[in-house]
């Protein structure tokens, strides 16, 4: 295992210093339990949006707190659940009075752990919400998963749920909104090579020289198939046509496209990537509007990248464009 | 060779492509020869400033053209040398009348190509200055350089200089600055993996499984040293003595540190070098007025980090902070 670590239990712990210590015009970092929040938190008399997860997504999500994105993300331990006593602290640590939107990507022990926090967190007079990402269309089911995963489509609820909060939309409307666009957006991934859990030592799972696997979970669960290694133009040509059909996107469409890498693999690739993309959705008469290209949904040290479309009305992409200023994502501001 | 990429020979023009139907609001793309430039260029009166090298290193160059950074990339094939008709035509596109300044960094083809273009520049009338970047205190000399290698420096002189450029310094001062933070500026880099290049089709180089190389160029060169791996803790303090110790920066000393990942280097990690990098720092009574952490002068796949860090004043600073708005590098716009 080759990593710029130290030990792998202190892996999550050390990446925290170095966030607190980076960005502390931006957030805060709490620890025991481990959450990070908005420097100005808790924001009065706006809705609070809360997320988090396993860590060796990065920047998802401790990096997208901030102006405009989340007031808190609760980091678990590297592909690993929070708990619920990190989620309800965050939440109470950010609760301005309007109520608490809780973003939770469908994994089993994520939906489990939040549901638990937004139970506690009532009890203690927080008004709570809770919005599930399911955006894969991969697979059905999968291995942490009862129905869809939820991948990229996450980092967009983000943005976008975060620009509504921040004009002092309501808990529902907020809520409606991430709602919205989970429901209009759709992702697929895949994997050129393995990732290594720090704790693990040894790669998730094995591919072949010459193989790839398509459909991938950002903790490297099985997809759809293991193929050999194929062109990027038949790679996007397979990813893009079971991403359009599955909503379906059609003729006339203005989408966001999002083409993410998994960690380990270059933006020159990403960009190579996106001009497939392009493409291959003008030859569906789909309009890209806005775009996103980089690494920000990743699985450690994993190659590969994953492709998300969002269909857009203009609230969305108003929401899009409106100020940011995470320490992973920012612009306007 | 696992890449998502279509023929090697095609690599980069599909890169373009990419990028040109990524960000047409802030670049425009020229094909034959190839060059990137602002989508407002040239803009009048405002001293231009243009660089390049070879492709590979994404985001540089051509993720930094846009307000605040540069006006001109110009991509050559990976890991190679643009042409000097590139840069010239790339320089005449831009000048907006106030002259136009080459950010070089130090290696051998490049040096000389843009010698060349700045010659042939400037017998069309166009003033040309030259800044070049050799900021690696690794080894003196190396596999393409006479003298230190430019690396991690260049992306912070693109930065200060391209924001002198924007409140309309004049060529001289814009030069004088970038050569200010070139002076001021030291870096070093190492590796835990090999790139590929395309056209090559096999590694650069082999390092075994628990290998690391220490000092390595951005092209692969060979470093100062190739030793078992070692904890981040060791290897940060290792580059950061070499840089700390080279300028060398004292206490009392504020200073910007980039901490970059080399493409296949995923951000938990990275910070976790800024954490080492913060504490090494801090024993040494240097402190961080400034940071930047991410993957923006990048060698392919290459799994491994590089630390830079810049003595600020009051003016360096105030330059850096000045807003930006480029593919690679957003701020305040």
């Amino acid at each position: 295992m080759k990593k710029l670590i130290n030990k792998p239990e202190d892996v999550v712990v050390e990446e925290l210093h170095g966030i607190e210590a980076a960005h502390p015009d931006l957030v805060k970092v709490h620890y025991e339990p481990n959450y990070i929040v908005r420097a100005d938190a808790p924001v009065k008399g706006k809705v609070a949006l809360v997320s988090g997860g396993g860590s060796g997504h990065e920047p998802m999500h401790g990096g997208f707190v901030g102006l405009g994105m989340l007031d808190a993300a609760c980091p678990g331990a590297v592909f690993t659940s929070p708990t619920p006593d990190q989620m309800l602290e965050a939440t109470k640590a950010v609760n301005g009075g309007a109520g608490v939107l809780h973003i939770v990507k469908n994994y089993t022990g994520d939906i489990m752990n939040f549901e638990m926090a937004a139970d506690l967190a009532r009890g203690d007079g927080v008004e709570v919400e809770s919005v599930v990402t399911n955006d894969d269309v991969a697979v059905k089911d999968s291995l942490y998963t009862a129905g869809r995963r939820g991948v990229g489509i996450t980092v967009i609820v983000e943005k976008i749920a975060g620009a509504a909060a921040e004009r002092k939309h309501s808990l529902k409307e907020v809520a409606d909104i991430a709602r919205q666009v989970n429901d209009n957006g759709r992702s697929m991934g895949m994997a050129l090579t393995s990732c290594t859990v720090p704790h693990a030592g040894k790669p998730t799972f094995e591919l072949g020289d010459d193989e790839m696997e398509i459909g991938i979970g950002i903790h490297g669960e099985p997809g759809r198939t293991r193929m050999k290694l194929k062109t990027v133009h038949e790679i996007v040509e397979m990813m893009a046509s079971a991403i359009v059909d599955d909503l379906p996107y059609k003729s006339g469409d203005q989408v966001l496209a999002f083409v993410n890498g998994m960690g380990g693999t270059p933006l020159i690739e990403l960009y190579v990537v996106y001009n497939e993309l392009h493409n291959f959705l003008k030859g569906r008469g789909i309009k890209i509007a806005r775009n996103l290209i980089g690494s920000y949904i990743t699985s450690l040290e994993m190659a590969g990248c994953s492709i998300t479309l969002l269909e857009l009305d203009d609230q969305l992409q108003a929401l899009w464009d409106a100020p940011v200023k995470t320490p992973g994502m920012r612009w306007g501001a």
